[in-house]
């Protein structure tokens, strides 16, 4: 099942029938891990470069590769600072073309990863590319939730927190706009909305979507899904600590309800540990649902699957 | 020969039909070694977790698992450190625990093994945590005495230089109470002898031990364990000059003598050069006792020994 | 086809023979690339241990030794320097011995890898010693100027840059002086020509060389192998910038030519990227030329070719 792109480098560059065949293929990759892997990608090479440190998305792009029999070449963000003065990227990607069968690419510059694409005589994954796009993390959402909640069309998904910062809400709004009848609950205090590119696009796909001051909304609807407020995103530091509490999840709001909460870690605070041992907990599965999605898109990628 | 115990967190925690099945283990992977190594953990991923950088005990644990054939995530300690603010080491746990198999971790925080331990839903071996354990260390110890000397019970084992603070004979006097008639001698400078909480133990073990001011006092025994004396123990630099000399270690002391001079390393002067040529000198070889052993301990905790 | 020496640590070290039997097994190592790789180093492990960062040199050892079905453990330049304080480099390598098969090390330091190579017990690959040698990019050069112009003996090769400080244009001249009716054109400043050693040896080796200011005296050569000047190496800013723009290589200049363009990367602006998309261009393919070289070194000099 070939895809119909060379890289992915934005969730947007996706229709749903993309969607759909990687979930399918991360659904065989389920199978495959708990059979304890497979040689499908046995001589390959992963270029796994992380010109920004994200350990989390590093080494779950390398466990895919590996637990399909491949193997990884690696850099860190570290290690370029000191090194790559004064190499423009495509030269990089250039050189890494002829050294590795595809590439995972992180790097804090936005459009970062189009531009490396260009180059790359190889496939190349966008592993997050500044405050641009994260395809993937966008894409182990939408498999979380068709895990947790059995379906995609129809679902209603509160987003809480900082909505208008966060790159992983945006993209998995642009995912879920692919799907019907889908509708979003926006629980962020005033600074931190939603911004207006995304919710034209969701009116223009005919989702319905409100806007929430309370955590409370989010309680019934089928997916909860929190991310971090950070101080630094407020001018005045009173207004932080108000909210801080106003947006912390715990066990005590989740008696008795059905929803599912959704994270995209690291979190700091605004889930309590306390929910962890419920079985409405599902950041750490969704954390781990970053295996068979990146096992999907290398084989795929590779014209494997 | 699967162990009784989920994690390996600390030299406490072996009794000695631990320490013989790991030993008797290891015999057979310094033969597994001898052949080339084996395919024993393929499809297996070790999660190699350095918070604190320590490459000889990282590159003999990721030896280890290649030569059973298994494959390795590495993050070291400068990735961490510019990640991780604000992550609990728990939840970075939860997440490992989806990608890997097997985690060894090493940690500069006392205590922080059997936190994560806790969190692990996969097994964890501890590399070090701070002052803490290093249980590791005390098996390839063990086992470089076995090797060396043909024998555990009734040995004689001097320990020299700083044993206040240096946790590997801490754990290596553990390790040996477990065994019959064992004999030490401790010698170091008085501000730096073995703490009462390490001779209370060896006594509740019915093992002699005698204290000594003397290097000279260790040229007889069975091993003669050598550890670094860091200036920066003591409250006046005459001190330590003066005994710099006292506790440095040379050929000529070797001289006719059946002694096994064993060494954790790094060394920084404290056995000159002079004695490396020497059939006595098993530091180096100690070193390379690291990985049958790690590759025992993996095989067992893995259920695959 | 083993090598006539344990460690190779200087492009000083080969003999026509030598490298001859380099490049032969190289050309093989091209053939079991285009099939995806082999299995030939399978259960051996490179210790691929980098003092300073060279992320180019070292994932291209990484890659040559996956190629080959062969496992890596890594270190870099910034786990170096937080840990090995006061450890000398020979106890490095006694450890690490230890554990790998093969070891590949860059280290800033000149004569480096002969210290390292005297006290390893496992055949040794400098991959840099500061200002010294760096072997194997002299390698993938001579392969470089084979594959693209069909022959060594007779070639004219032009030099263009830093041709005082620059390790990689000495190491070619000592290697192409291995061969017959070889002509060179040194164009650089002044301040920056070929030294006198090198000379010498060419003349020794009956190589004819002439020296130029005159980037375009190059473009007649079968071969123009481009450095990078450094601003840091001139006294007076104003001869720099004066320089900047007469040793830049450009689309215009290579109208109409058959010259094949090197230069060993990173490039930071003396060849223009409206060459790349040229024929001429062959820097690209000659950093991927240094995977099929290193595949050949690992492999014979773990007597496995």
């Amino acid at each position: 099942m070939p895809l119909p792109f060379r890289h992915l480098t934005s969730a947007l560059d996706l229709k749903r029938e993309d969607t759909e065949a990687i979930l399918t293929v991360a659904r065989e990759m389920d199978a495959v891990l708990a059979k304890g892997g497979s040689e499908l990608l046995k001589g390959k090479i992963l270029a796994s470069l992380f010109y920004e440190p994200s350990t989390r998305t590093r080494l779950s792009f390398e466990t895919a590769m590996m637990r399909l029999g491949g193997q990884v070449i690696t850099a860190d963000g570290l290690q370029f600072s000191s090194l790559y003065k004064g190499e423009t990227l495509e030269d990089t990607m250039e050189m890494v073309s002829r050294y590795a069968d595809i590439i995972a690419m992180r790097h804090p510059e936005l459009g970062s990863a189009d531009k490396a694409a260009k180059a790359a005589s190889i496939p190349l994954i966008n592993a997050g590319d500044g405050p641009g796009q994260h395809p993937t993390q966008a894409l182990l959402d939408l498999y979380t939730i068709q895990k947790e909640r059995g379906k995609l069309d129809g679902i209603h998904i509160a987003m809480v927190g900082d909505l208008k910062f966060g790159r992983t809400v945006h993209s998995l709004c642009y995912l879920l706009g692919l799907y019907k009848d889908v509708r979003f609950t926006f629980i962020s205090p005033p600074e931190l909305m939603m911004p207006e590119k995304v919710t034209k696009y969701l009116d223009e796909k005919k989702c319905s979507h409100v806007v929430s001051g309370n955590l409370d909304d989010g309680l019934s609807c089928d997916v909860m899904y929190v991310t971090r407020v950070q101080q630094e995103r407020f001018d005045n530091p009173a207004d932080y600590e108000r909210l801080k509490l106003q947006y912390v999840l715990t066990a005590d709001h989740l008696a008795g309800k059905d929803v599912t909460v959704m994270h995209p870690l690291p979190r700091v605070g605004e889930i309590a540990t306390g929910v962890d041992a419920l079985p409405n907990a599902a950041y750490f599965r969704q954390a781990g649902n970053g295996v068979p999605i990146r096992m999907a898109l290398l084989a795929m990628m590779l014209n494997k699957a």
